[in-house]
């Protein structure tokens, strides 16, 4: 057994028993409904090991995970013109907050809190149907994780449109200062739809890879995004990928990582491993809690750390 | 040559001749004077390599790069219990803003804003005189440059003292919170003195080098502080170390650092190299507009990015 | 002719010749072509007597003036209770500011800005289908004013509905946290409708008249609402009537008042008189400039200040 | 007896056995010693009649009451030029908010939250000795009271300079953006002596006549003030004289007043009466609880509301 095969081992089982979980999200009402006693993990090495421990196999909804495979897309598409619409600073607030898009008259702080995810969604948007936006982004996915059979969990998205009050203020905020070029009806469908996607920490994992192998696809060895452009992906989501939680995440598990209320995150340790942890119970800045314990301690038992040995 | 070396040569030349060289800070009286045209870089290996560009022997006030030196003691003298004082997240706030203390009762949100430095210079100087605090401060600086001709610029600590009133501002502020332990004139008076020190690029790269190095001291190797703690302090500097542009360093530079109004900034690659830069030119962030893009270019040649090759 | 005819023919001629006229509101399409030219005003007395002068008699839209009859009649209905989903307090911000309700957990501070208004207009929804509710409104007002043709400019309330994504912000904050009963979109067809009625300055002045009678309508002499709650509003009016420019109000006109985005504003002299100005530029506070210049300029012949001779 | 005599009597005792009293404040050390039992109140008609209850012949401390007659001095030797230095807005903030003052540059809102008060002051300095300054104030409260008997607590003053932290970041945010004109510690220092100055309801209310008699001084008929002034100063109390608690009582009292952390209001009903009341209890916001209950029952009693009868 390797290093890395016995650490995440470990892992699983401390976390299986652990009794501080933190509290299952409740304002999307079908995701209230999770067992908070899952715990999954999968690790896949940039020499193609895999290593996975607990429920890595089962699905669960990635939520805001999803904002890093938007942001590629839209990237993509729009190059750095999307940082016109969407500024890449920490914005000091919780996911959803309303008042610094007042403030910066409706440019979102950065593409992972919802108003920013929204923006690059919006981009995508353009141009097409939100079927075909949405049809777009899960091809995109499911080649990354070279799975086709990843999909969108309906239920997840219906019960999000329907209670999607907070995003649809953000959404309507934006569009008043022209930031969003569509109905926001329909950036918001293609939004909800996004998030509802279900993906275990394996496909997750491997989804993640081309950000630890400088934007290669490891199936073909060809180029996903630009080194560069992997580089600052990576940095966006170590300055911003867990709310008002980031730097803490930053300080503990030292690496750049993305959570989802659902209680996924996707971490990378660039030239090492692409990182995938569920666990659904959260912490009060909305990041899954045992997830971000496992990260912090395998980061450290596998000297991972981008901040030093 | 070496490629460090011929790196380092090109980019001092290129900045020597660039034009758009930012607003030199005009807050500080003492400081308003300084030449725009200077620009110095130093670079300091891990193996001892050194190479060093422009006005890397010139003396300039290291201002808010001080905030990395005393964050590092008053960890070594008050352990984790410093977090009780201070944040650890990004503010999304430029530098002197007061708003965040209102909002979260006079706890900073980092230890890099200036009310965080305000608060840990005041944890230092607690149980001493002033005197005996700023002492201690410089001779740490003095042990880790190996340098005991590192000074306080009295002319600038006097011009801050007089001209203080939003540090004074924030001091008060914590005051009334109980978040200050000492009397305001006192840990204010250590605070101007600490961001008076003068050091050139060399003397500040050399002063960096323990972050490079996991905690350890290049001419002894004991070390200074733990390995874990040099990491969490590089984390810090990432997410917090130039206020409201922290984000932006992050995405285009991709290592840890720390801005000072006097136009320097140290920056660390982890188990390479300490790396400091001056251009007094300010960019509307109040980083220096020039350091960031030598920085960036540097980086890029040396493939030093902590988020990937 | 009387003090007060002078005084309005006085005040009219001086108010068409003026040049400095403010700005006609753009953001509503529909309103953004009215004729910054014109000018009305129209007097209504305790006692009977009517003085009137320029447009007096063209309808405009009232816009927000609509909100000082939607929250006599929600008080009508609800009683006390209305006071639990929005305060009475000055808000210190703009009229579509959304930052107060994230601090204040979505309750609107006061009933005159637009998030406190819409929460009004849902409470008068609540039970009945929104074409109720609007006939409603609209039966209300006619009532006050004694005239069965005011009406509303339907091109103007959809003009609002397909532009006004800001309302629908804050609208969609408020549903999140549970300060709406109705569906969103429900709540704010009948807010946009009832902003769009369309009155000349003298039947606003005559829906007024109950304002400054202790409640009481001048036609009947019945109480419209009891003569507690009609000082009650004219404090609101005065505190709040003018969004972050009621201070000034109060300060120069000293008289409750309430404006409208359309130009229009009502002001009450309690004991005295009702009265209705129409200009449609206004100051950087979105209420009516020359309005506000003809009504200090009407209250200081009158001697009607609330605040002393 | 006449009807105001029986008014304040049965008021008196009423409040003499209530058991809601609010808090006394604790953050200036020596009014947190202050006995809540106290209910004084004292009314002064325009007529010269006068009517006293409780506790109205003890003396305390006015602290923010004292705003009321800094204003006025201010008014009379700055004249409108005070307005570019303070604004005339409801803050909507606690009485030592500093965020507003952050987003306005250093501008306060109005001259009743305490950044504002502290400018009027600093005017009232300029040019003085800060001896001189703070004799000019008590010899116009002397004046206005036609009482030469009252004077500072110099205990009350020491307490407030050792500990008032966050009145000296006010003005040290002010000062960093050249709002103050002479040093912060001397206008600090007259500001914490005026806040100290003791009187009793009936002095208070004797010194408040001028603002119910347009400005004129009873004693002599000569004016005090313009009519005009004593109008607006009315209606700034109105807008602004009770922090975030002001539409709160412009709702229940239907007078303009100031209140003070000292438990006492001064308040006006305009062409009527100058009215003060004291109890030490305060309410959330910082007001007098009895004080203001005590107000809502006099005013209604008596029909004194300037919103209508």
């Amino acid at each position: 057994m390797s290093k890395l095969q016995t650490a995440v081992r470990d892992i699983a089982e401390e976390m299986r028993v652990r009794t501080d979980r933190g509290e299952v999200a409740t304002y999307i009402p079908e995701l209230a409904n999770v067992e908070p006693k899952h715990f999954g993990i999968a690790v896949v090495g940039v020499d193609g090991e895999v290593a996975t421990g607990g429920d890595f196999a089962m699905p669960f909804s990635i939520q805001s995970v999803s904002k890093v495979f938007t942001l590629t897309l839209a990237l993509g598409k729009a190059g750095d013109r999307l940082w016109s619409r969407v500024g890449r600073e920490p914005s000091g607030s919780p996911f959803n907050s309303i008042v610094q898009l007042e403030f910066e008259k409706g440019k979102p702080r950065n593409p992972f809190i919802n108003a920013g995810a929204i923006a690059v969604t919006d981009l995508i948007l353009s141009g097409h149907q939100p079927r075909e936006a949405l049809g777009e982004i899960l091809r995109f996915i499911r080649f990354l994780a070279d799975d086709p059979s990843i999909a969108i969990d309906e239920k997840v998205a219906a019960s999000e449109q329907r209670t999607g009050y907070r995003n649809a203020a953000l959404a309507n905020y934006m569009k008043s200062f022209g930031v969003l070029e569509n109905p926001v009806e329909l950036a918001l469908g293609v939004y909800y739809h996004q998030c509802a996607i279900a993906m275990s920490c394996l496909q997750l994992a491997r989804a993640g890879r081309y950000l630890a192998m400088s934007g290669r696809n490891p199936e073909t060895g060809h180029p996903v995004i630009q080194a560069e452009r992997a580089r600052r992906i990576n940095a966006v989501m170590l300055t911003c990928g867990h709310y008002d939680g980031s730097g803490e995440f930053a300080y503990r598990v030292g690496l750049p990582g993305k959570s989802g209320v659902g209680g996924g995150i996707l971490c990378i340790a660039p030239g090492k491993a692409s990182i995938a942890v569920w666990s659904p119970g959260l912490d009060l800045a909305g990041n899954s809690h045992l997830g971000r314990v496992a990260l912090e301690a395998l980061t450290k038992r596998m000297g991972w750390s981008i901040f030093g040995a």
